[in-house]
């Protein structure tokens, strides 16, 4: 079967969650909005007068008669599906729980240049994003990063969830790739203290799935549009 | 079986989601937290040093052996256990698509006495939050509220999920009762075009268990600590 991710076609976003999702599990997926027209395809179905099970937002995923909305419930879908999730209900459970921490970390990155409207520009809200990111870099990121940091060093086998890789793994690469394109300056500080979020890193980034991914046209570059935007003024 | 909430003794917050599906359900369960002792008792769950299935934050839910942390994993669990969440695999992922937009909507209603953070005082970022508030009764409140009486409108059962009760309409009650303590003069006008989610709060007020639990003193009260305040300023 041959899944349909609709997600906007500039940017990474939560879209990449999914997509590293796809590509570890070597599924067959079409990037729907990035094809010619399929913008148009998506917002059809976000405007639909009929369908019942309607997505909120992008990204959401076509499977079959299944149309799955929210990240986190389709990395839990294609995690059952294709072994990126622990079979028993306990393992389950808890992968799902790292996954939503790590979307609740998502929203505060997000948030850092856009604390006032997700709807106003950075432009118009710059003061404002200043001393969010600096309460974020001061407070958040440590919290987010030590837990991890923390349940790595609990869990001997060098993944988040289980004995081997699951979907919060693939999820934390990207939060690290972030991270270092956002706030470079204070990563660079930040790594000192999180040693086995990095190697956990490293180790994503050398599954073979993942690094042709990464070096392929279907990796979308880091950009000024997306979640993680670098701007010099917030890097503490 | 009794199950254990760990949460905030003092106000309702993430937990009432929680406490409403555990209410409905009719189990058996303590608010660890409110008992005398409790909230050391949860903070030693938090602080543990060998906790390999570490809560980041609360809530968390003991079931047995399972520490199970993250609001709308809770959700699901208890869902499942007690018949609060259909039982196939895709009227599972619909239900908790909703409860996971529910979440992000609970998100956006905190941050609007909070938009720069969480661990400042209101006071301190009251000019921030007239501004974030703004917005979010401009644009935010229409775009959730409508979303929600659309799905509404067509699951012709009058609840959002399934053909019966489920956790996300305890949890729109939740959002529909909040609202109303935190922006009354905004909510009346909002509540003209969201009939049907007006009529499922009522639906759902008046399930026996719940009247009863909203009468008891387990229901901790509306107050100027939790998510949902009211500021007169913010109301529009």
């Amino acid at each position: 079967m041959r899944y349909e991710l609709y997600y906007w076609p500039e940017i990474q976003g939560r879209g990449e969650f999914v997509r590293l999702a796809l590509e570890e599990a070597g599924t067959d997926y079409v990037d729907v909005a990035r094809r010619r027209g399929g913008e148009n395809k998506m917002f059809a179905v976000m405007q639909s007068a009929r369908l019942r099970q309607l997505p909120f937002a992008p990204p959401f995923l076509k499977a079959g008669n299944l149309m799955i909305g929210q990240t986190t419930n389709i990395l839990m879908f294609l995690g059952r599906r294709h072994g990126l999730v622990p079979s028993s209900e306990a393992g389950l459970l808890w992968t799902h729980q790292l996954e939503l921490t790590i979307a609740d970390f998502l929203v505060e990155i997000h948030d850092t240049h856009h604390p006032i409207g997700s709807g106003l520009y950075y432009e118009d809200q710059k003061k404002e994003s200043k001393l969010r990111a600096q309460d974020f870099l001061k407070n958040r990121v440590p919290k987010f990063l030590n837990y991890f940091e923390t349940v790595l060093a609990r869990n001997k086998s060098g993944f988040l969830a289980s004995g081997r890789l699951a979907t919060p793994d693939l999820s934390m690469f990207q939060i690290v790739e972030g991270l270092r394109f956002a706030f470079p300056r204070a990563m660079r500080r930040f790594e000192r203290k999180c040693p086995k979020l990095v190697a956990l890193h490293d180790r994503v980034a050398r599954r073979p799935r993942i690094a042709a991914y990464l070096n392929s046209e279907r990796r979308i570059p880091f950009n000024q549009m997306g979640i993680f935007r670098h701007y010099r003024e917030l890097d503490g």
